[in-house]
């Protein structure tokens, strides 16, 4: 594509030659004549300046040989025209190492490497990518453009949206962990229920979403989960919600649209969480979090609180010399002054 | 299976129909007229009303046009009957694509699924099931009537038992972690013993239970883990245990029967935990924990100490208000009473 | 091997028949005869004396029927011998059941298991081990007498030095976790870099390392990571340290040289960590750690202080007791002497 051609995709100025021609990305400090890369802030000039990339997205017009896009937000634009010129590598066409169900339907243009199973029924859309590994039980569907890494397992009736990528050796649907006492041990609670991914999740890598005891664990639309995060069943989380690496989800817990929740956090069952809220990392999250609330510390309260808190619980020692001095002066009024005894 | 067989199975009382047969199971909502469901509580009742399941489980008798089965605990009773009414989803016979070690032993029943690899004298039990992906090393046993979901490892030696449940991802007898300090750089020990799964056990996905450095890390007779757990060398875990997703269990951990284990808990190695204790979600055990004790905070005291501590440690920002209210009215009487300084 | 033989590799000295010759290793209660076990220090001496070992190694000369290896560190100077005697299990030669792409190059006596899939311009080592059902994606170097556990992952680009160890459903070069914010949602920020992974390290079971942004994230020579780990983007670890199970290291993270860190510790991202640190388990850590420091706690500070914070922390029940005392006692002072106020 040429320079006038991305600049035209993300609104952006044309500076320079803007005929140029870029086939990839890549890092100032990596790319070459036929890449485009990008300029953060000021704080990138020098390195710009040294970078022998052809196309530059930056955040005004600076000297330089290379042609530039002038735009707002260059991390954003850069990332926006990276998604139309990476090409992603995976299998193409269809392996012959892959075993089919009865009454599988492939859209177009369907990619599945090898030792892939897929079961019966399972529908997988329009330049769907399978890699290598993957297994998907009955009933499973795959929306248009998504991508299953190696190795992911879709239990049966998964359901996926479109544009939906899910990386290396997750686990889609397996059973909640549910039990009732009985007299002769744990008896299993029958999970019934399924999993549903929305349009535009990212699922990192080593994540275990369960299946709905009954009903449904719902991913929703544009949600991106980090890896080995613990999605337990029933569980919904809203849309473009961000949820980073080890955070676990007990059963039943909602999470709202736009919430952020950083890593190795968790939450105690059926907790519900309001839009926009944000919890900080590692907080432990055991009562409901109010739309567009700021939390942290565990268990979590309002993240002024928490600092207040933490203030003075970094200072204990402290603290409690100043309760002794109290005491000693204390003890020595009272001994001067009996009568107050 | 009829009504008045489902009845006899947990010793309930029919009501209505008692010929209706009923094929599989579902929540209230979704039930149909050959489907069983069950009412928890009263509160269900109106759900009940509605429904279009063909027998309900109850808890006392109800006024509805479908059959019921009258029973003590219907949550109880209903996980036992679906676990007779539900056909679990996965391979049947033995796929082409298995390749198989030497001196296999395969039981009645067996059924594998594609792309699995068994090592050599590798002996599977009558009516296990081993889903797409799985792969067993040599000399391992895998007992009557067990599920390994897809793409579990089991690493060389491994002994799983009767009624096991092993969901997808999960790997079983990898190295533990251990090293000895040279003058080059860690030696790595040699783990030479293995993991043995009992009876009843059910593990989650993407589990780690490592092989013991000597001996064998066990996990005992009927207990549940969830997924994400890391299970070090040397652990044993005795019967009818819950450990909930995403728990760290160090080297040579002994967790006791009947113990309930919330999640992402951490444990010191070589901590024991006596029979029954519970240890509340995000612990951090760091001394062993006596039989029956209930547990919480890191590092972990007991529960109702743990509440007190917590009580003071959430109004800090108070105390050292009142700390300091004291300084100010400490000094205005040293002030008027000089002699006691 | 004869015990000559073993005492020359460590640098021991034998007592007892010297032509005695050992074929395996194992714990001092199951060797037999042809078994090489040890002793570490003296409170095995009396399992020694009923051990059917045929050589033991020792840190002093015992009365034993069996021959000895004396030497200093008997568990390093065992762990190294097991080393050689060691055979490990697994695929030998190169099975019909592997996926090739274009121009890989294997180098001598590789074995490779069954459903495994190559990319394009893979290179293996000499004597490289992979088990069944790893993914290794184009553009891939394995080194010499490295393993790759069953169903582990390497995406494209990754390189892995010699004599490393990756155990099963380990990911490598996944996708890390970037997002920027847009007007219709989030836009994945491309995900350029690779991962390299030095010469003796060791990587446990479903770890998660993610790719760079740009550049490279790296696991450096001779450190050890431990099960479930999480490693993110662009985070770099230095040589011949230590990550124990379930650490999440967050993007940009620098860990230094021999630094060992404890299970579940959580780090803030871009957090610097300096030679030597030791970090204990289930820290947060939010600033950087200076080298040779000692550091506990969330938010981590120095053990030390960490200390000091938690006697008082477990004790703030009773801090709170003594305020009281010192309110009720000033109040009496007050009330004897009210010029005071």
């Amino acid at each position: 594509m040429t320079a006038t051609e991305l600049a035209a995709l993300v609104g952006g100025e044309v500076v320079g030659d803007s005929e140029v021609a870029v086939g990839g990305v890549a890092d100032l400090a990596s790319a070459g004549p036929t890449d485009l890369s990008f300029v953060s802030d000021e704080s990138w000039v020098v390195a710009a300046k040294q970078s022998a990339a052809g196309v530059l997205v930056v955040p005004r017009e600076l000297e330089l040989r290379c042609t530039q896009i002038v735009v707002d937000q260059p991390r954003l634009r850069f990332a926006e025209l990276a998604a139309r010129l990476v090409v992603p590598s995976g299998p193409s066409g269809v392996s012959e190492q892959v075993v089919f169900g009865e009454q599988v339907v492939l859209g177009t243009d369907v990619a599945i490497g090898a030792w892939v199973s897929l079961g019966d029924r399972v529908r997988l859309g329009d330049r769907v990518v399978v890699h290598p590994g993957v297994v998907i039980g009955d009933d499973c569907e795959v929306g248009d453009d998504s991508v299953l890494h190696a190795r992911v397992s879709v239990r049966a009736g998964t359901r996926i949206g479109q544009r939906v990528v899910v990386h290396d050796g997750t686990v889609l649907g397996a059973d909640g962990f549910g039990y009732e006492a009985g007299p002769a041990g744990l008896v299993k609670v029958p999970q019934l229920g399924r999993v549903e991914i929305e349009d535009d999740v990212e699922i990192g890598a080593n994540v275990c979403i369960d299946r709905a005891t009954f009903g449904v664990t719902v991913v929703g639309r544009g949600s991106k989960i980090d890896n080995l995060v613990q999605i337990a069943h029933n569980v919904t989380i809203g849309q473009h919600s961000v949820v980073v690496a080890q955070v676990g989800l007990s059963g039943s817990v909602s999470i709202g649209d736009q919430v952020v929740i950083g890593g190795q956090v968790g939450f105690a069952d059926h907790v519900k969480v309001g839009d926009g809220a944000r919890i900080a990392a590692r907080a432990g999250v055991i009562r409901d979090v109010a739309a567009g609330a700021v939390v942290s510390g565990a268990p979590a309260v309002s993240h002024a609180r928490a600092v207040r808190i933490h203030a003075v619980s970094a200072r204990l020692p402290e603290l409690r010399e100043r309760v002794r001095a109290l005491e000693r002066r204390l003890r020595a009024l009272e001994a001067a002054d009996p009568k107050g005894i």
